[in-house]
């Protein structure tokens, strides 16, 4: 009986080290969710984003760290999030959230007419944050970066643009959350890179989507916060 | 002893008799929240249509069996409809829940840029009615009256009235709810008291807000559907 | 002497007969200039509404009284027709002038923020109007067909092009000038071919852009009208 | 005869004086028009920027050189001025015109659906300076200040307001003519004087209608540039 105890003993000790061993390692690889529009969804092709991160992971061997995974949908705006975020974010348990919102916030007001009223915009993304809180859920959150490159401020959207690039950081204040100031990130860019005030060509294929540089320019600023959550 | 035994169980029985009957006269009042916009907002002030119904529940002697609630915050839409459903309305445990939106929807994205797509506004208004009905509680919707009360549909927005109107019968149909036609009801009568073609001055001060007689329209309208349900 | 005499005024005489004639033959080639957007810009390609309306004068061993010209620009709206017309109109000496624009003053409004007012609409269409009486150019209007088939008023811009109808219709009265009313042909057409209640494909190709049915019903309605001045 | 012959010299020669010094002094008095929008018609009331300027020429002991005539409209936008300048300008023989228009232009995409898109917009304002040009009236050009004062580019419209301005400075430059920077003074009004990064109050009463000090700071930069005109 004595020998059969201590085997026991010992079996249960060693399972019980493994376990915790694997749960670890379980909660160091951490699930991040980007959580956005078109750009997001376009972020998981090859080349986008996210695709980018990964490499970015692989090469700095943090593959093992981390498990990204795209939720974005094209068109969506703020409340859109809102809707989803019980199935696409809150059901996949993820230890970091991504918002990355906005653009069509701001730009389909001028094309659609279904915009977002400022207003409103900070409302739902309060709420977005609030319920992230809730769940104990990392949150970063995002500018939009543009819609038209031009460098002197005379995009059409600009203004809007920046006022809701506003909101996001005085809600992130508010929240203590990190920022991916990509508006400004992108504007400094254009400046060295876009003498010619084009509006689109240097970061975006189209002034909203992002080309090559855009989806480079994107992916390291994003690594920064990411890389800075514990 | 016995004397004691009979009595005791006398008052017991009468009570459990008083209990049953206060309990099936509180199952009986049932709780309505009217949920909607600025129209609802203004239907609990004196002369709107939730104080006329009131009034109409008193002369029928029905104002026992019915509590109404108004739930209509200006400027909303469905998605304002959606954010604030938990606290608004499930918190408050309805029996019956008449949604009435659609207007601001259509009219922001003339006056404010930021109405709501058709596919948005379906998907919305599907995710309340879901809701509500995982609740089993009981729904009734309404169609967007009017912006504009011109009869030959040269009102700018009456295009799009229609169609969210016909949006909210379609979900209606399929969710087998109940619908009050504003719409129909609205334009039936200014066929036969708007000769003019005016914008307002029939049942609307404004083109969109109910007047006194636009008030008792919506009462009379609804009272038909509120009074068909069990 | 006499007998060269003689003949020569003999000739002369026949020259002039000639000439004459030829002349009364190039007074009743009317000259009709078609002035308006893109639709009428595609007019003049093969299989456009100015194009068979060409292939049916031939038919008719009408060609040689008619010469039509296209002057239509796509996007332009009454006030773009206003700023050229003394280019492309009024420098072209027309007999007729055929007026087919409302479609972009109304579709810019939701598509770009860039329609026309309703009472702007009407000044610059009466300056128009009025230009070309002061020069005794007889004139033709239409009314903008369709942005959107279906037949029960539910397009979104359905009011705006009912209501711009209108205010075409009654300045056609005001200044005696015959309406080819597009937008009632199309909606009969439609209740007849369209029970589908489809957006596009019975005239249009895209909602605004006629088809091969929709180019002849527009050449055919616009013949009536022609066909009619002396 | 002499006697005769020398007074009536006398007397014509007289005449002859002080119809030229006459004349010469109705030279002097340069005709100026302000042709724009619901700011210059709020510009001739009393503490307008017309009234403004008056008593500045009064107080300099100009107003005998100086006619100033108000020619703004509430509402108008660039190609409602075109349509009007035949009868409100040129029909007036002005020495000056100062173009003031803009703000409707961009304005009234986002409040009404129906501003005036940037290629339209240049078109129109540079047929206008072709019409001033073709009479030989000297022309001042304006920029359109402000809708909204926040100094951060986060007024909703700032972006087509430094479009348009930049189309205005560069048709200005093309044309010769001088420009009174509105925008530009404007914005370093409120970097000194706005800390808050208020809406308005600072220089407009409800972002765009000029207070006290918003009609100051045109009657001076405008007297700039009005001044300078030989």
């Amino acid at each position: 009986m004595r020998q059969t105890s201590r085997s026991f003993w010992f079996y249960t000790l060693l399972l019980l080290i493994l376990m915790s061993a694997s749960d670890i390692k379980m909660q160091r690889k951490k699930r991040v969710i980007f959580f956005g529009d078109s750009i997001t969804q376009a972020g998981v092709q090859p080349g986008g984003y996210i695709d980018l991160l990964n490499t970015m992971l692989k090469e700095q061997k943090l593959d093992g760290n981390y498990e990204l995974i795209g939720a974005g949908i094209g068109g969506n705006k703020v409340y859109d999030l809102f809707l989803r975020m019980d199935d696409d974010v809150l059901a996949k348990k993820p230890d970091i959230v991504v918002i990355y919102v906005g653009v069509n916030d701001v730009w389909h007001k001028q094309s659609h007419g279904t915009g977002t009223d400022a207003d409103k915009f900070e409302k739902f993304y309060a709420a977005i944050l609030a319920k992230l809180k809730a769940q104990n859920i990392k949150t970063i959150v995002c500018t939009p970066a543009v819609i038209g490159e031009r460098t002197d401020f005379s995009n059409q959207l600009d203004g809007d643009l920046n006022r809701y690039s506003n909101i996001i950081k005085n809600l992130a204040k508010k929240n203590e959350v990190p920022v991916v100031d990509l508006r400004r990130d992108f504007l400094a860019y254009n400046l060295k890179n876009n003498p010619e005030n084009k509006e689109f060509g240097i970061l975006t294929s189209d002034r909203v989507h992002l080309n090559a540089a855009g989806n480079k320019l994107v992916a390291e600023s994003m690594w920064k916060a990411i890389s800075q959550i514990r």
